[in-house]
């Protein structure tokens, strides 16, 4: 039995904290808003998220960050990627505390994955940090259906302490050394997420988003690659695993957020309407950024990038998929 | 233009033989029933599979097969997997035609592929045959969807040839030398599809499908390194993109059967009210022979098969995901 915090009550922050209950630790959720941790603490209910689901009686939520910490062996970050720079510097986070990151993103502006983030505003050392990652929708985790995902860490130990702390009768998570890979993994798939969608919001079906997916791995490899990821980690969980689960739910918000692109709508009128931003959004733009960097040929992500700006039609998008010279598939 | 006969008027030879009519080639649809032909070319439709689709005008049928292949320059073959070799028998092919295998299985008893079941029944030099395969489901290929596929012969030549035969403004073809890793991922895929179905016609979600469909693809690449296949080609449209097309369509008979599977019903039961047999029920067994052969361990094929002949439950199929103990992913 462990002491564990979770910063951050969104759905996914939610979800693992349900989760990490069914192991008997003492689990504290830290939700900014007073009113959200006493729904939490008095009806066992996140209405915000998951209005119908009953949350362990058992898992406290606090609202004063340094509470939330006090004692924790295990802080799990959950608050969105682009936000957890600032959130970090507003805490103190305890000393010898192993550090989880759960974000999926890479920061704008500076091109950094979560876990550089973590490193550069706590000086934590990257042996206590670990990131999970994989096939992994936050409502089906919450409803307790089977899954299974990926703890990476540089220090094997680590790595197994957090697959320890995570692993359930339904949840199973696989350690891996590579956390580079792990982390673009998951940042990148949120930009073909949001281009299966544009394909699906007019009306294509699975042929287009298989090759869609295909694709779209192929150009997150060569990323991958070129920054120093083991290929091999790009064919398992958090790889293809996470890929096609967000690909293909349709409670995927990148997804949706491509679908309601691919119908028309513009990036503005499709935030007004929804609270929840899709994360592929923002991290686009720092994901072409690393292409350009690494100088790797990213053309899907080009297209959201240029379909989210405004620059080219939802159909220019899926005509990538079609526009080159007939060849051969390897090049 | 080429003079092009497609043989057999099922799903797939149908839409093929549309998409080819495109491109302003000669193209014969052998149909054994007289009745089906007279639709064809009277009314231009094939009522059992595509009741409301119109055919190209030009598009004609012929139900004796050596009137259908007279003058071809290219067959393709579009019967189903397990009748190929009774059908060949019965055939005479053009001397010199170039043969084009579509259908997808491995033939059960012997453990052959497609290929090496036109070079045993017919004698023709493997350099004259290649193979058409990728995530194109038949339904979205007849409506003109966009999408991509991969070619591939022994002889580029050849390959080159059938790309160009085929490669139209929607339907684009790339060139791949590996016969044995396309011709195997397009028949191990229906398996994992049928597992896929199983997850979700007992409630599970995306989560499950895509830790099936990551493992299934890790399972199909063992086998594939075993038997001298390409690793490559399975991280490619005819693997990982036939595989996530067929395991996310509700049009894909695979996983539509393992959804009545997973609801509990038995293969009786659900074959009786189907026309169509899903392929991986019958190449289920053949694929696990060939685990059995090369010593690879493939879970998911092994509790597909048992599912099929009833010896576990459903719900077991999809506890072999979670039933592991605690692991490195890779091992």
């Amino acid at each position: 039995m462990s002491t564990v915090t979770v910063m951050g009550s969104g759905s996914w922050g939610t979800a693992m904290a349900s989760t990490l209950c069914d192991n008997d630790h003492r689990v504290t959720l830290w939700a900014r808003r007073p009113e959200v941790c006493s729904k939490i603490n008095t009806e066992h209910r996140n209405p915000d998220y998951f209005p119908d689901l009953i949350l362990p009686d058992h898992l406290s939520a606090e609202s004063d960050p340094s509470r939330a910490m006090a004692d924790a062996q295990f802080v799990v970050l959950a608050v969105p990627s682009q936000t957890l720079r600032e959130n970090l510097g507003q805490w103190r986070l305890p000393d010898n505390a192993i550090v989880v990151s759960l974000a999926k993103g890479v920061e704008v502006g500076t091109g950094m994955r979560m876990s550089e983030v973590i490193m550069e505003v706590t000086g934590i050392s990257p042996d206590r940090i670990a990131v999970l990652t994989g096939p992994n929708l936050s409502h089906e985790i919450a409803a307790r259906q089977p899954a299974a995902a990926v703890v990476a860490s540089a220090r094997q130990e680590t790595a197994i302490a957090v697959q320890q702390l995570f692993h359930t009768a339904t949840f199973r998570p696989y350690t891996n050394n590579d956390v580079l890979g792990c982390e673009l993994g998951g940042a990148t798939k949120n930009v073909i997420a949001l281009a299966v969608g544009v394909a699906a919001g007019m009306g294509y079906g699975a042929n287009s988003a298989a090759s869609l997916i295909t694709r779209g791995l192929a150009e997150i490899i060569r990323l991958g690659e070129a920054m120093g990821a083991d290929p091999h980690t790009f064919s398992g969980l958090a790889g293809i695993g996470d890929l096609v689960a967000t690909c293909s739910s349709p409670l995927s918000r990148n997804r949706t957020f491509g679908e309601e692109l691919g119908r028309g709508r513009t990036v503005g009128e499709i935030s007004g309407s929804t609270r929840q931003v899709a994360e592929g959004v923002k991290s686009c733009k720092s994901i072409k950024a690393l292409a350009d960097r690494y100088q790797v040929e990213m053309p899907i992500t080009h297209a959201v990038c240029a379909v989210i700006d405004g620059q080219i039609a939802p159909d220019a998008l899926v005509q990538t998929l079609l526009a080159r010279a007939a060849k051969p598939e390897r090049y």
